[in-house]
């Protein structure tokens, strides 16, 4: 019998996997914890390879196997692991009947065709892609609750989905009308790679667009947003900082609303919702504000045609954006506040 | 008589004035150079309050007055002034016989109201405005040459005419598409004004969008692009760097054009040109490359339908965006290489 | 009757201030807080002022004053306001009846005298300066636990006395033997006032020593480490970061001594002491390690002879250096565990 | 016959290199200059994989090999290659006619045995290490202007030689004291390896000691400053800046000094020199008065009793501490201002 309270953490050794690591080693409803990586080194325990661990338990440490994991009473496995990885490992973990919070993309498509074409890797297969969730709480928390896999959403769409379903799911972009997503992100959000591009010397000082036309998390924000490709461009960029991605976005309204009707639609759309904060119109967040939190931030401005909107919405990439979505997304299948360890 | 190659910098204790300082004290060209500051500390040399230059010469520093200058030999003086302060000492300077290169928004506009409706300040008399030329030495050169007085550019404005300019003179914006500029700047481009958002913790690890649809370089982007004011959206924010400004600008073509057809269209504006530096189809510049130069880069993406355009601009806010092209200006109005002392 | 679990927080405007609202709106142990500041700019809670907060409950905000501080319920009051302020407001709270944590150096120092020669303003009674705990809780425990008034330590002088005091206690080092100090803090330890050397330009890309021989904190080390003033030196230097203070300390042993031993000594004095954490003979703590943490990590390195010891001393100056280690002083007062809410 | 004004410039693939080659691209008694790279990817100029170059002369780059640069006319080649390569390279080149600039440590040392125990690599012939001149032109201008092989220092050890050179010929240093170095560097000063501890995410918003009694420099500082290993503590930090070094230096002097006196003494020692600055006694450099530059800003404090001295001493590690002083030496080389191309 597995115990949902009882987790495994695969794949610490990223930026992703360690700040897991850092909630979950404090989450009040977890029993016991157990992570695992590639080459522990020898290491037993997680503070002997992250000092700035210590002092918060002994979490144990082991080698990555299916075995390993399956044989445990875990009940839930957080993946913070590769694309390919995670697909050839979900489906094993499935069937020992754990439930899976997968933070790679493997599973963020119905279309195993699409995942295929934008990371050219084999897809998993489709029965297990169409039953996965899709990880925003604040949009599919029913299935969320039940759904066996969670793939947990990539952090440019979470920033700019979020920003988007309010309008999309109002009919209140012009239709046909371009959608501009202009992000900004840290660079911890390329992830741990070694990477010249991602030296410090090459970063500091530095800011520069990325990825025009190619990046994947595109088909994350089409499917979700229901936009149509010929209608959104979304451009990266990398910032000189760590953590936190800001992303501008520009849409044409369907008619002339005011900056109050724009703000209530948010603010009803997001009613009750911990962990999106709706900034009141004429105000806009910074990531200054959002950086080692689980919060979304939305603000807006509006031109006087009412017409032209500028929504700017800010999050930290390895919190909402990854490791602290997946807490809030495990929080809802244990049926808990959703945003428990994460404040 | 006055002499072309000596020089009044006046305003010395700003960013743009210290940068204007360092470049000229070693500009070929000039004999002789005063410095002018509103409060000289009792120092005497330049080089006295800013003793990062020192072993480049004693540059003479004087208590600022129109009368100290009109009274020197000079025959150019640079404003590194604010508005005011320009609005009521360029016409003394021209009455005196000196041409000017003046820094601030004073004389950018040759109506009066539209300069006094976004600065909430009285405009210099309409004759002179009129008579001032906008110094984009790329498009305006022969105006330049010849100006009593030159009125540089906005930072962010260089950024986003040099960018839009090869269009709009060639007609490929689609009509009455939306024109968004994206654009984000370091924190000198702010000034040296003691300000609370200004101080390092609060700029530092941050990054943020300031001034939507009011931004006080807007109608100098209207005014030098021809594009209405309904078309443009033009965005600023703040990144945690010292030094430079990056524009992603979108852009809608009037019908399907190839990367190569950009790129050609392109080069030939700028042909024979040395401070703009047109990148390959494909290729991006990033901030990096223009920083501490007076260069301009432009790259651009082109998405496969050949009608959404994604151009990147890029220079240095205190270079190509502020002190690089004022010098680069009188260069054109000494009649000397434009890139001298630029390099 | 006072409660100890309500409490008054005075003085949120600055980094300090609102590091300790941050930690205390969400202490397990506190029933009612209550939040002061000068102006409150007609602001009734506190995340009307620091949007970052909301969603993490609607704490109080009011204008402050002895009064209205003295007519609540409040048992315990910190105090995060200038020297002088604290220095006149101190005295009234006592007599009301409340406990203080006093996070400006108007308490640290048993003499009116010294306090008046570093800081240049008139000291407190001496009767209340005697009284006041010195509040580093890894030497001083008993004593807080009891007091009316903890003077909470400087953010320098407690990375210093940390790493010093197991050697001192030890008498371990050499007889007047040079102890030199070279610390390096990041910017939010100089505080929010508007600074021209605080801007954002002046910080970033720099690095400076700053105060020889005239720091401030210089007294405290002297006094709570018992070296003399002679043999001491303590040189200060600005770093391009918002958070974090890393002292290399310079000691001479009076006999050669092994890695081990040296490792020993540090271990055994912070036995069970879950806030300061001793690394491994031969690894060294980095800022990054403690940054947003209420811990002070302490490594070394010795040389061959086995006399020339490198001390190396971590923390984060608004955390264990200042906020963190105030309410790690209220944990002790309460008598509950010490690094609670710290985690 | 080889012409001096002919240069080859081997290894521009680094951060050194790149700085070289941004140089002498525009040094103006440079009359050939031809790149080399042990990777060209098929580029003919150094600007096709520099871009940040263009517009700037269109230097031929060349695939390196000894006989390349042998059977062209240059006279003087600069290495920026490898210790190793440095090591195997030096002896063909200075066989053929070249002389040589050498910016690794191959050539640092007199003994070869020196060299090996620090490096762990094969030393060079005895015969080139010991007519090889140490590159520091303020103290070994005479043997650098007929040098065959100029071993270009460290930019540590020439922050520290340059400060405490003037100290130790004036015999000031009490005997047996300690000297104390502690040094921070930009993250430029590691190299352009890809290294984990490198990546921006570990640089950024962090500060570390590293290589605490075991840092390659020390021989050099030891060789040049006349100073026992017993008495001098050398310790590396690593600064989130890209440029600069910063090295704070604690000296016991052998008797009570002046401030007047400690000043003249430096003075003395650096007259004439352009690329040394002192600053007056109270006054102290910071990193941002040298970054890009050539410059060695050199200032002090000094306590009451006169005889605990710091010197804080700054340059930019790819300037003063590299490309620029082998530039500075190649000055020397050709008889020439030695600041040529340097301002």
């Amino acid at each position: 019998m597995r115990n949902l309270d009882h987790i495994a953490v695969v794949g610490v050794t990223g930026y992703t996997g360690f700040e897991l690591a850092r909630i979950l080693v404090r989450h009040p409803a977890v029993k016991a914890s157990t992570f695992y990586m590639r080459d522990t080194q020898g290491a037993k325990c997680l503070d002997e390879l992250f000092p700035q661990l210590r002092g918060r338990g002994d979490a144990p440490l082991q080698t990555f196997s299916a075995e390993a994991i399956t044989a445990s009473k875990a009940g839930v496995a957080f993946l913070a692991t590769p694309h390919d990885v995670s697909t050839e490992l979900v489906p094993a973990l499935v069937e020992a009947g754990l439930r899976v919070v997968d933070l790679s993309g493997a599973f963020r498509f119905r279309s195993g065709e699409t995942f295929s074409d934008w990371y050219k890797l084999p897809a998993a297969p489709e029965g297990l892609l169409s039953e996965a969730a899709y990880g925003v709480p604040e949009i599919y928390e029913q299935q969320i609750k039940d759904a066996r896999i969670v793939a947990n959403p990539g952090c440019y769409a979470t920033s700019v989905i979020l920003a988007l379903r309010p309008l999309t799911d109002a009919n209140w972009i012009a239709v046909g009308s371009s959608v501009i997503c202009d992000c900004k992100s840290g660079a911890s959000g390329a992830g741990k790679e070694l990477r010249r591009d991602l030296q410090f010397v090459e970063v500091d000082d530095n800011f520069k667009a990325y990825n025009l036309f190619s990046h994947r998390h595109t088909p994350e924000i089409l499917e979700h947003t229901g936009l149509d490709e010929s209608q959104v461009v979304f451009t990266t960029h990398l910032l000189p900082i760590s953590r936190g991605i800001l992303s501008t976005i520009y849409v044409t309204l369907d008619a002339s609303h005011s900056r109050e009707g724009v703000e209530a639609l948010y603010r009803k759309f997001y009613a009750g919702r911990s962990m999106v904060r709706i900034w009141r119109a004429g105000s806009l967040p910074e990531l200054q504000h959002v950086a080692h939190t689980n919060f979304c931030d939305i603000g807006f401005a509006l031109d006087k045609s009412g017409r032209r909107l500028v929504i700017v919405s800010c999050l930290d990439n390895l919190g909402k954006g990854a490791a602290g979505q997946a807490v809030q997304n495990f929080n809802h299948m244990l049926g808990i506040e959703e945003h428990t360890a994460l404040q």
